[in-house]
């Protein structure tokens, strides 16, 4: 069997460094690891449309923003190809047939939908479409046959109503669809990056989050005022190193090699955050070792960016020949669940003849 | 503005009197009127598939029923289009988009979902594919660009939930959907004829409908067996026509010139339903009439059918081609809601550029 990755993105905004030591960062390694046969990167419009219908325009404005942030941070159009939801319209037949084997009150109880729902404030206005979202992520997936869906932790309940889809389907129709598996990240400091205000989550709207096409000095003005542990008010005050967001970034960026290049006079992390807590190590210098580490990390990202925003008609391309190909292979998963389903009247004619 | 009728049944069954004087009837008057620019005729395989789906053949099987049935009843092909839901594949996209318009709460509140629920005990295993048919409808309808729905009274809430939809499309994105009006049937005894058992829906696992298909024995034998009023057990007794399954037959089959065929002693109806109000009408008599009547009207309906049993391949032809035109003339309207939503990229590409 073909090993198959799908992921992607809802294009709401520029990503960030959370996105990227959450999902990109390790996408780009499984990209290049040259396991996989097929790689499938959807900017997830359609999905974005379920709780924006009334911003259509803030969707597209940042389709563009969520390609050129994937081909900075290394996700190659000859190896994976990046394609738009709504381009590939066989995943919306996908998701009207699935929605019949899937009931009303399992969607409820999906603890995903319900956290969503809570964070949205959305409670008895829901769009039906956002509330069906977990079985148009189930067509997503299985019209790619994707083996492997690298997502974080939360998204676990999403991949579990896949694979009850699977099951069912495949019990109702015959075996036909591929069961997913979830690939979560390695290092677990980056399945929740926090925002610079210590806030769990990063969001536009509160302006805390660090994005991958911020200016270097932008970076570093954001590391600077980053909230640290707020009873370490002198340098010779023991600090707090858990819940802190500094530590917890430096956890998600940090290797050995930057303390040798930036830091000398520790060897690893764990030195660094032993004298914290001891007291005698002020917020600002290790503010400064973690914006030196990021800066390491984040220009080549930044500059391989503006190298491709000098280049918008050739990703206009990518994005057009990936959509075409996602749809070719898309067409063909339908035409398997259709003959399955035996609604493929016109291409068997004994079925209803 | 054209004037276009989109109508339709599920194929879960051969057409019964109920459909051909509730609606079947109509279509053909209104098609053969010459006031209507489109009519479109829907055999609702994927609607079916909402609370069918692990029964597709169910379905399947049915499909060339329902077609041999309209064009039994005189829906000609050569003014109307004849096609198969699931065909119709821009139905699905247009069904997913319209998802984002409608909150759950407002599909809980639709009567004719809640009414169908409980006919189906669901309850909380509601299938979300049969939950959102309201909006699936809704696709149906604006695809075509219906003016005019012709269905009965107890889908006004469906029709109500379409309007909503296209107002809030219109609103959200601007000027693109047409609104429909719903037709009732201009007879009222027409709305719901009940089973020959005198329970208020006909329904093939109950064995209380009168087929189209059926022979004119089996039509008599279910007419003589038909309930009446079961305080009437003499020829003297009085006799009540309200609710009394024959006379409901009547009010929906004959007219005047019957009784001169048939039953020259009555001048119409009204004289019939006085007699038996008073007394001294037996059931066999009234019984043997709606035989005649009934007989006059589905026997050419019959003989059409058995001719058209003889060109299944130009029956399956019919679909095609109709499934076709269908496709043509909602992939246009599609076309304008995408355009309308701005995810046209690759038509517009000012769009993300």
């Amino acid at each position: 069997m073909k090993k198959v990755i799908l992921t992607g993105d809802r294009p709401t905004g520029r990503l960030h460094v959370g996105h990227y030591v959450g999902s990109l960062k390790e996408r780009v390694k499984l990209q290049n690891s040259g396991d996989y046969d097929e790689i499938y990167i959807m900017i997830a419009d359609a999905q974005a449309l379920t709780d924006n219908a009334e911003h259509p325009e803030k969707v597209r404005q940042n389709i563009m923003n969520v390609a050129l942030d994937y081909l900075a941070c290394g996700i190659d159009p000859e190896k994976s190809t990046i394609f738009i939801q709504s381009m590939v319209p066989e995943l919306t037949e996908l998701t009207f047939y699935y929605m019949n084997l899937v009931t009303v009150s399992r969607v409820q109880r999906n603890p995903t939908v319900k956290a969503e729902i809570q964070m949205r404030n959305f409670e008895a206005s829901i769009p039906v479409g956002f509330f069906c979202y977990p079985i148009s992520q189930a067509a997503d997936i299985t019209a790619f046959r994707a083996t492997a869906v690298p997502v974080g932790e939360d998204q676990l309940p999403m991949l579990e109503q896949c694979k009850e889809i699977v099951h069912k389907f495949n019990s109702v129709y015959g075996e036909t669809l591929t069961e997913p598996e979830i690939v979560l990240p390695s290092n677990k400091a980056c399945l929740r990056l926090p925002g610079i205000d210590g806030k769990a989550k990063m969001s536009k709207s509160l302006g805390n989050c660090i994005y991958l096409s911020d200016e270097a000095e932008d970076v570093r003005k954001k590391i600077m005022s980053m909230f640290t542990d707020p009873n370490h008010l002198r340098v010779e005050d023991p600090g707090r190193v858990e819940g802190n967001p500094v530590f917890l970034y430096l956890d998600a960026f940090s290797r050995p090699e930057h303390f040798e290049e930036f830091l000398p006079d520790y060897k690893n992390l764990d030195e660094l955050k032993d004298h914290y807590t001891r007291g005698g190590l002020g917020d600002v210098k290790v503010k400064k070792f973690l914006n030196n580490v990021m800066q390491a990390e984040l220009t080549p990202i930044r500059e391989r960016r503006k190298m491709w925003e000098q280049r918008i008609p050739e990703v206009y391309e990518i994005l057009r020949e990936g959509s075409k190909a996602a749809e070719a292979k898309a067409a063909e998963t339908l035409r398997d669940v259709k003959a399955a389903m035996k609604i493929n009247y016109f291409e068997d004619e004994s079925l209803i003849k």
